[in-house]
């Protein structure tokens, strides 16, 4: 029987996807609620917003807001995702925000271009820049992420060789820059991912950079994220990515309304079921996923919260 | 890496699941046609209705009628589920079906108590009297069927060893009735099971019965029917139960609207991609998903229905 890890790490991410994708209006204290919330489940980081142009994502115009009256809870490490120098430079007047930067690359250089309008080799710049802003404010450099690392809607499918060489280059680029992002995101940023294509691409990347951490950053548009955290598992993958409810959506879908990021509470139901620990108080954390449903509007795509966790069952059944 | 099955056989479950337990009337001609539309798609057996009681199952009352009007078409094998005599000897009146039974056991005595009423010995007489009934049709007996094999809201944990408990009184009791059903399926009625309980159960069942087939009927209350199914297909489980769409429910979740079956075209999806062979055409399931859909009036649980293959994206970017 494979060996599993005993304890999984996550990074909650469902409030900034959340209030990023959603079509109607969050109000500013329900965002708040929301991030509160999931302070008290044992998540031990949370993305709580974006600093974006709020001019393209207006459900992000009031991060500051926000991040300024969240009740901080000790031993919980908030996040934010900036995508530009303003974003950063936003972001770091928040004391309450412990923030990183990612050295960002693909794995389909269509997808780059599709999505960002640059090739890969302009994206090193891009990259070289971001970091530059992220070190001269004095914040971390912890990831290289891999996005479209298992199959792309623009150049189909994505060998290991194509992730390795965009983690190659990002590596090259830390070592100019004199820093060592010790952890490898790959995101199935458009949910081309199987259980199978996991394996071969992730022992790909395992082999090659044995000291690096690697992280699963999941969608569940095909409903494949589940199981493809499952393949994960059996490859020793430790941290995932994840969205309380199921928050976010894909933009990548053929239809609109597809799932987006994988649910947090159905990934700690299997983790705790499969005898992984993962700190977080699953009961407590399918609160906040009908407390987020509440706050979107509409039924999120979640099945534990419906469903519900086997623990009162198996205290009558005892 | 693991070897997997080249080809994988499925059931499919959609119409009787469905047709079974959701709320709203359904016309018989719209039963009709989503079985039709199904026997297009190259599934090779359909579950078209269930002979029951028509007082406890209205949606079932016209099962005859349904089955009347099927477009039969050659290799596809339309079967019913019966559940006492009666149901039998309504569903042998028609030449359309090609009905066998099943000596069906429960891995949780106080699922059977709970569920029907009888407990284990009982059951064997229920079984041997079903049997009987089957028999004197000269219908064949072709699986021993496992409820609760994974867990149960009533017992809690269950074991290999109670499963095996079951199939071998079952083996027993076919012995006494000079039948020799090959076919062994195990149940996640009650949606407990994880990638870990599968592994470990369907281990320790293939190990003591080898030269059985071996069947999962998974439930996806909890959404972890794709990634059970994956942990089958490590094992080398080639055969599955599935309803289209996600069709039918779950009448042991926490809450009405969980998902019941494992959804045919997600796990279709995952064969197909991860190259495993099934001899249907997945782009004309996911339109009987969406027909399937529009004949309920809700939507239904599947995923790629709304997400969408793979096969036109990866036409675009070649």
């Amino acid at each position: 029987m494979t060996e599993f890890p005993s304890f999984v790490e996550i990074r909650e991410e469902g409030p900034r996807e959340g209030f990023q994708i959603e079509t109607g209006a969050i109000s500013t204290a329900r965002k708040i609620e929301l991030i509160d919330a999931l302070s008290q489940t044992g998540v031990s980081e949370i993305q709580a917003v974006s600093f974006v142009n709020p001019k393209r994502v207006p459900g992000m115009a009031d991060a500051g807001e926000v991040v300024k009256h969240i009740a901080l809870r000790e031993g919980v490490r908030y996040t934010a995702l900036c995508l530009n120098a303003k974003g950063v430079e936003r972001a770091v007047t928040y004391p309450q925000l412990d923030i990183y930067g990612s050295l960002i690359t693909s794995a389909s250089e269509k997808f780059l271009l599709k999505n960002q309008g640059i090739n890969l080799r302009q994206n090193i710049d891009v990259q070289r820049e971001m970091a530059g802003i992220y070190m001269s404010n004095s914040l971390p450099m912890e990831r290289i992420a891999v996005m479209a690392a298992f199959g792309c809607n623009f150049q189909g499918e994505i060998s290991s060789r194509q992730v390795i060489d965009g983690i190659n280059e990002m590596i090259s680029l830390a070592g100019e820059l004199g820093i060592d992002p010790r952890i490898i995101s790959l995101a199935d940023t458009m949910a081309w991912a199987t259980p199978l294509t996991i394996k071969q691409t992730v022992g790909a990347v395992r082999e090659r950079f044995p000291d690096h951490k690697l992280v699963l950053h999941l969608h569940d548009t095909r409903g494949m994220a589940i199981a493809n955290a499952y393949a994960g598992l059996e490859m020793g993958i430790d941290m995932f990515d994840s969205a309380v409810g199921g928050l976010g959506g894909c933009p990548f879908a053929a239809h609109s309304g597809a799932a987006g990021n994988i649910c947090t509470e159905d990934l700690v139901f299997m983790l705790h079921e499969m005898g992984i620990e993962t700190g977080i108080d699953l009961e407590a954390l399918i609160e906040v996923a009908a407390l987020a449903e509440d706050i979107v509007g509409h039924p999120l795509p979640g099945s534990v919260k419906t469903g519900g966790s086997l623990r009162a069952l198996r205290a009558n059944a005892a």
